[in-house]
């Protein structure tokens, strides 16, 4: 049987992991699909480089449109990661009638829908496994292994970098930057470490995640994105001393006719499934109508876990390949016609619990004050944890657990809190949510 | 376009579970496949009973013949379970070149070879993602999405009734017969509860994912076998003393170029993934050799989770039939002729560390007496705990643990310190593993 073409551009750290997969578990491949693979081509502007994988030199080549232009690859895999010239190379192979393989979250969040629909066009497939969860074989299980439920909720870690922050912030008791240093020294974090910290990457593979569940084209921009870097030692103590553990999450949840789509800290109760994920381990949380309670766990990221989702992908187009079929299951698990626009929730209209955590003066009245102004703004205080007396007139922490309040209206209070002459500094806030709970609205 | 014709046989728990999916999520069913799913034939003997759901008389029967029959049935959903007549009725809806979708473990595990071999030589399809995990898609996840890797192990809890009787055991400190009693008044258990309890739906499950991770054909008769029937709530609480918590596992493992297939309670780390599936969830806790470790999680059984598993089934086979492709992935994940042959290492050749409890007269010498015999047969202790007085001379518990020791040593090991007149009764064993540990070995 002829083998399958396939052109790597982009020699990183997952590519090296791809290139080892295929020449490692050579065997273990072709007996699953029942040919070869024939790695024809290697792109990327360091071909010197020794990366530990032994490489036919005449594979290798600087010039990604070698690739591109070779009639006889018939699946692209790219993992240069950017926008450009990443798009570019992505929609030329799309138009030469190439099936794609992407890790890349970013261009997909930003730019997917003019990719997917030119690959719709063209009846060529655009495969992402790896753009979230990294091994975790998570976009399959929505596409086809949940296909049959609608998704209620999806909650997931699914930034190990930021993951990994939070979780040794618990463990050790240090700050954010402290922490964020030593990651950076050993590889966990990037030098210019806002995509992860901030949330943006994790809102990038929301992005994808909200797509495939709810059947509505790429919608990063409209989702709510707040990241950890504000997030203190005091915040995680109070947390713990209330049986919550603080994670970056991404959510989403059909409500009636509308979505919820937001990524930001949140309080978890300490004994549900997402608050054991630790390190840089990344965890779904999916609840499907029949399927009920599901959770799918794993390496987000590395170069093997990565690599395994990419050449899982390069198996799945090589057995369309091999029956001459292409689109079987459409990029975004439903034909294009068939997306929906269904409204995502602004910021402002979500309801749910809140920490909020102030520094007062450690006078009479502050209590009184504080409450006016939550009453005032309709929302009703569950518990209320004030501790120590102030040093140097620092301000003493006033812990308040509210019972379930509009964004909107809890927004208003902490302004009018912040102006108030009893407190000192900004109101720390941190959503209080368990991703078990089914809502009754849902 | 032309609807996808789908006939069930068999209206039970997870037919009447099907019926409702396909009712109720008819609209987000049809945006995924772009075609419309017609449930022209429901078989079943019982045609009077009120299920709660709905359905068209004129497509109820009471002969299966005459769902395997009609031409216009393109996919038969097999639920009926046990041997006969399900084997028959999927064999001629094979023959009939209609696909076919079933649940049913038992026989998968007892005639899969002959079921699989039909439907290759028929070039049609056979789904059985609901007969493993219930609405957990780890059959998918090993056919496509890890396929990337080699599987270094993959370790179970997949039969939820023993996981409720350990689970109820472990919380409320009862003996197993009350436990199961209990279960079986809440229906969480069958009247027989052999398969169940003595480990056997394990083994008929781990039949099926042992050929999926490791490509050999279905070989249950090889697989160890051993219940949780002699599990007492003395080898629970010394487990919690100990760390640990007490699971029926279903365990597969490549040991070079042979394999590990076993069915039996398991030590495991009270802090490892698996030893928090409680009540009638199950999970996969699956290692690769690139992923590194992942875990799947889910609800095993049930109407709608199973349902859920089904109707993923039906789709992924309908996008086929839409795109005219059969046998895109084979049933065992591998063309048939590239299934090997691997050796089953029977389980006298396992090497493990154990868990030895025994009963001992309250006199000198015993310790010396057992840690003879466990050094004549080459088993070094790790730590031995011994408890309390004897009353009315039913002997003290004394538990052993062990360093890593061969199986065969082991049972040679008991039935001497069985024999010896400071024992009374039977030695308890319980294997003693860590799912996550990576043998060097591997």
């Amino acid at each position: 049987m002829a083998p399958i073409v396939v052109g790597l551009i982009g020699f990183g750290t997952v590519g090296t992991g791809v290139v080892k997969i295929l020449q490692e578990n050579r065997q273990t491949l072709r007996s699953r699909i029942g040919a070869e693979l024939m790695l024809k081509w290697i792109a990327d502007l360091d071909v010197e480089r020794d990366r530990g994988v032994e490489v036919d030199p005449s594979v290798l080549t600087t010039d990604a449109e070698r690739v591109l232009e070779d009639p006889e690859v018939q699946i692209v895999v790219e993992l240069i990661g950017g926008e450009r010239p990443a798009k570019d190379y992505i929609l030329k192979a799309i138009r030469a009638g190439k099936h794609v393989v992407t890790a890349n979250k970013a261009l997909l969040a930003t730019h997917g829908n003019e990719i997917f629909k030119a690959a719709s066009d063209h009846g060529v497939e655009i495969c992402f496994e790896a753009s979230v969860g990294g091994g975790i074989p998570i976009i399959r299980a929505l596409k086809e292994g949940l296909a049959a439920n609608r998704i209620l909720a999806l909650t997931g870690i699914v930034n190990g970098t930021s993951n990994y922050i939070l979780t040794e912030m618990t463990e050790k008791g240090e700050d954010f930057q402290a922490v964020l240093r030593r990651a950076q020294r050993e590889g966990y974090a990037e030098a210019d470490p806002t995509l992860d910290v901030e949330g943006i990457d994790a809102a990038h593979k929301l992005s994808i995640l909200l797509s495939l569940a709810y059947g509505v084209r790429i919608r990063y921009s409209e989702i709510y994105v707040e990241g950890i870097s504000s997030i203190e030692p005091l915040d995680i103590a109070f947390a713990r001393e209330l049986g919550y553990k603080i994670k970056l999450l991404a959510i989403s949840k059909q409500r009636g006719s509308e979505l919820e789509a937001r990524v930001h800290p949140v309080m978890i109760p300490e004994d549900s499934p997402l608050a054991n994920v630790n390190g840089v381990f990344n965890a779904l949380h999916i609840e499907g109508d029949a399927v009920g309670e599901t959770l799918f766990y794993g390496m987000g990221a590395g170069m093997m876990p990565t690599a395994s989702a990419v050449v899982g992908d390069i198996l799945e187009l090589s057995r369309n390949l091999l029956r001459g079929v292409a689109q079987r299951v459409p990029p975004l698990a439903r034909p294009w016609e068939e997306l929906s626009d269904l409204r995502i929730m602004p910021m402002e209209e979500i309801v749910t619990n809140y920490y909020l955590r102030l520094m007062a003066v450690d006078r009479p009245g502050v209590l009184s004050a504080i409450s006016g102004v939550l009453g005032r703004n309709d929302i009703s205080i569950f518990s209320v944890v004030q501790k120590g007396r102030n040093r140097l007139g620092e301000g003493v922490p006033v812990v308040l657990m509210t019972h379930e309040a509009q964004e909107a209206a809890v927004q208003r209070a902490i302004q009018e809190i912040d102006e108030l002459s009893v407190t000192v500094g900004k109101t720390q806030l941190i959503r209080v949510e368990d991703p078990r709970i089914k809502d009754e609205n849902l």
